[in-house]
């Protein structure tokens, strides 16, 4: 026998998951008695949705997360970024304690509840944002902990599990066997996209952000790049998911905002493959995208079983010739102005200080869709959250990252306006020891905003915080620089290279005006 | 003819909510061309949840409120002050900017959504948590609208309006006549209560937090206690609701953990009436509490019309003589010691520094649960979010009521713990030019947590941070105090006066087991 604790710490254990992010409350305390005794660790988080950030960030790279919160009040909090890997099919399971079993069963008006003496109305609200929602008895927690957890990881998509306070150190039976992981659901039927292919000239597909979800399918598919000769490009939030650097990479496809070659090709194409992907309003620059559709088959993780899709593609006995021009990387850059720092010029010299093996997060707002067209340098692991888009949301996941691979290497590029939201966990670098490379783009306000509507109203600007004070104030062990000018950045970034076991907070000023080139033409600006 | 923007806010003003809360996006931007032209002001904040949270302390003062954030992403973000304000009966509009009407008919997948190409799942969630929520079109926009604040504000509670982008400018015809706000739903009917009443000789009344939402209800609940010579009691959350100075008054009732007067006569009682209560867990000591039930009747806001019920009591021709001890106003504290401050000591010391129409705000935690049973200074405005509980509410919800009351002066208790989830809107004070009093207890973690369970444990650790700090890190224009002894305390308060046109942020240390003495006795510790 084990405690439900324990089961469920084992069980997240099989899909890789040894870290619970959250925030403790009276109904969960008794689950930390267990927790501390185990091999799997707990990274408290200064708030909710912060901690549903770094969970999420955390997935992404291992491959599954685990958020802790109380009920109500605390799970409430943590909803908005549920909803986020739901919407970018990131397996992340939600566990909240509730009241204990009794005062449920007599309708009591308890804290941390609607004080209706009814219980399931936090449940019934993340029933919407996720796979799988249960909360358990001593009897059924053990299946409904393994439903949750199969379920979500291979639905790609977060489940949610509520436990009785009293039923967190409650005995059950131990698993007889392991988690069932090897069951994929959608569509294996790929007639459609064989047709397609059978016929065309000038097929293209898109490696799309949800084939990093799958243990080893990216692999798979720059295999099936290589033997079909098939061109492929990305849209904005799929950048680098195969390796930029690839000799059939045609950039990235943003209609008339994106590389110049992508949309050549594609609106040309009669056979366009989305593996993995969603046609969404951003990255089709609001629907005006002219993707040739009645030539188009979108397999997205929802309909397919994505593996089994490019294992059937895979025995395929096809090769295209088709012509088309590579993009060059885009050259590095070697002279440094002393002139104020744009948007553009300091976001191309991180991607020039990056390199293969980083992983580079980067806001929604100015900094995701400012970001390059061209492919940059080989083997960066970029990440952004573009359709769900919630600002805030990198600083967390970032930080859950680097505690999912505290061996790599991890940048953040992040706005004034998104790093007021969730700052408050930078001190988690401190507390789990880690050493992220942050920029913080002090630009005076919701400069992706100014773009779209407003430039100079008030609505758009927010407090004028003092960032380089942050990290002291905050008790954040980091390495502290600023720069005004790529001369001053260049500088920065050798120190930042030369103290390689150090955080390091890097603030940069640019105008608040600036808005980068791929975002005026997005905007039409 | 005129905008629903315009129409909107007109509407608000009625129920004296001339300020909107709320953080802006792309799908809520043409709001404020309306808004800046109107005579209501916009309140931008750090994140979503805090301007919900900012928006229910503005209410709480004001009668109403409204926050305003963008779909999906915004709205979950601030879901659960939405909630907080629904168990604790605070009426808030929230307002969504939602996807145009055109991308919604053709089932688009856009962003902040869940990709699914379906629109109703945020307002599906906000249904559990709110009196009225609807989606509008322009044929119905005004009926929805006024029914939304006009039922939000006879419940005091929220309701939820979701806006499609293009309907923000879209004109309609000016209401013809003003809201219906003279009604107020429930039971009218007081035969309970007069029976009970008719057969007492030791009767007691709870006048209860939700008499503070009707304007004048307070004034009448005192005149019945004198009318009727009733001796009265409050739960905590319910401290000073009624005058703490009136000779009938017998303290806090906490079961064995409140004033003994209170318990002594309550627990003995023939007959309870709770005006505008809720009997839940805290306050009741975990249910321990010893009252009569069989001789009690609770008048919720849910289950009657709270204003006809106090008139019809009013109109009794009842007088009682009952015997009880009246509690005295806790002495000044005039001597000053030199040791390590105490949680107790300090607050004590804060008690005393308030005067009559002062507004304090508790933090739910130590500083709540450690509050005095004991009546102190008369006239003070106690503000606590004791049911529904979500640590960090008490910042945002001070600033808000600072903003919706910017004559009178506004203090605030926070641990360090609390003050990690929400401090990200402290800009407020510098951008409203708000002049609050902020005590941040540093206690190094959940004090609250370690009195329920592991007290040396790490996950009642929360990160070190320099609070002193943190003003000037934040842009915030505040005077910043430190205070370890009671000595030092008193010399900072003398400060604090000294400087009634500036805000001021007083760091206090006390140690991390430091329980106030109703902390231990609840937990029992």
């Amino acid at each position: 026998m084990i405690t439900i604790s324990e089961y469920l710490i084992k069980r997240l254990a099989e899909v890789g998951c040894t870290d619970i992010f959250g925030v403790p409350g009276d109904y969960n305390l008794p689950f930390f008695d267990v927790l501390s005794a185990s091999d799997s660790k707990w990274i408290g988080c200064a708030n909710e949705l912060n901690a549903g950030y770094a969970a999420d960030g955390y997935a992404r790279k291992r491959g599954f997360g685990a958020i802790l919160t109380t009920y109500g009040v605390g799970e409430l909090s943590a909803i908005n970024a549920i909803a986020g890997s739901f919407t970018e099919n990131v397996p992340v399971l939600k566990i909240v304690g509730a009241p204990a079993t009794a005062l449920v069963a007599r309708g009591a008006i308890v804290h941390h509840s609607l004080a209706q003496g009814q219980f399931d109305t936090f449940e019934n609200c993340f029933k919407n944002v996720t796979v799988y929602a249960a909360t358990v008895t001593r009897e059924n927690a053990a299946f409904h902990i393994d439903a949750a957890i199969e379920k979500a990881f291979a639905e790609k998509r977060p489940a949610y599990i509520s436990i009785p306070v009293d039923l967190f150190s409650a005995e059950i039976a131990e698993p007889e066997c392991p988690l069932v992981l090897d069951w994929t659901p959608g569509s294996t039927d790929v007639s459609s996209i064989v047709e397609l292919l059978a016929k065309a000239e000038r097929p293209v597909i898109f490696p799309g952000f949800a084939l990093k979800r799958y243990a080893g399918l990216v692999a798979k598919v720059e295999a099936l790049v290589d033997k079909l000769n098939l061109p492929f490009a990305s849209f904005l939030m799929s950048k680098g998911v195969l390796n930029e650097a690839h000799p059939n990479n045609l950039g990235i496809y943003f209609h008339n905002a994106g590389s110049d070659t992508a949309q050549q090709y594609i609106e040309n194409s009669d056979c366009v493959i989305f593996l993995g992907e969603k046609i969404s309003d951003g990255p089709s620059n609001k629907f005006q995208a002219k993707i040739p559709y009645d030539k188009t088959v979108v397999v997205t993780s929802e309909d397919f079983n994505l593996p089994a899709v490019v294992d059937a593609l895979l025995e395929l006995d096809l090769h295209f010739d088709a012509e088309f021009t590579h993009v060059e990387a885009a050259p590095i850059k070697t002279e440094f102005s002393d002139a104020p720092l744009t948007v553009e010029g300091f976001q191309k010299m991180v991607y020039d200080f990056t390199r293969a093996g980083d992983n580079l997060s980067l806001e929604t707002g100015t900094t995701s869709f400012g970001l390059s067209v061209d492919p940059q340098r080989a083997g960066v692991n970029y990440s952004m959250q573009i359709i769900w888009g919630a600002i805030g949301y990198s600083l967390p996941a970032t930080l859950g990252g680097a505690i999912a691979a505290p061996d790599e290497r991890h940048l953040l590029i992040i706005g004034d306006g998104s790093f007021q939201l969730t700052f408050n966990d930078l001190g988690l670098i401190t507390r789990q020891g880690l050493k992220p490379i942050i920029f913080v783009v002090d630009n005076d306000g919701y400069t992706i905003e100014r773009a779209i509507h407003g430039p100079e109203e008030e609505f758009n600007d927010i407090a004028r915080w003092n960032y380089a004070a942050i990290p002291a104030a905050l008790g954040v062990a980091a390495d502290v620089h600023e720069a005004t000018s790529e001369a001053e950045l260049a500088k920065v970034l050798v120190d930042v290279s030369a103290a390689a076991d150090r955080a390091h907070f890097v603030v940069v000023k640019t105008d608040k005006f600036d808005y980068p080139n791929t975002l005026k033409r997005f905007t039409g600006k």
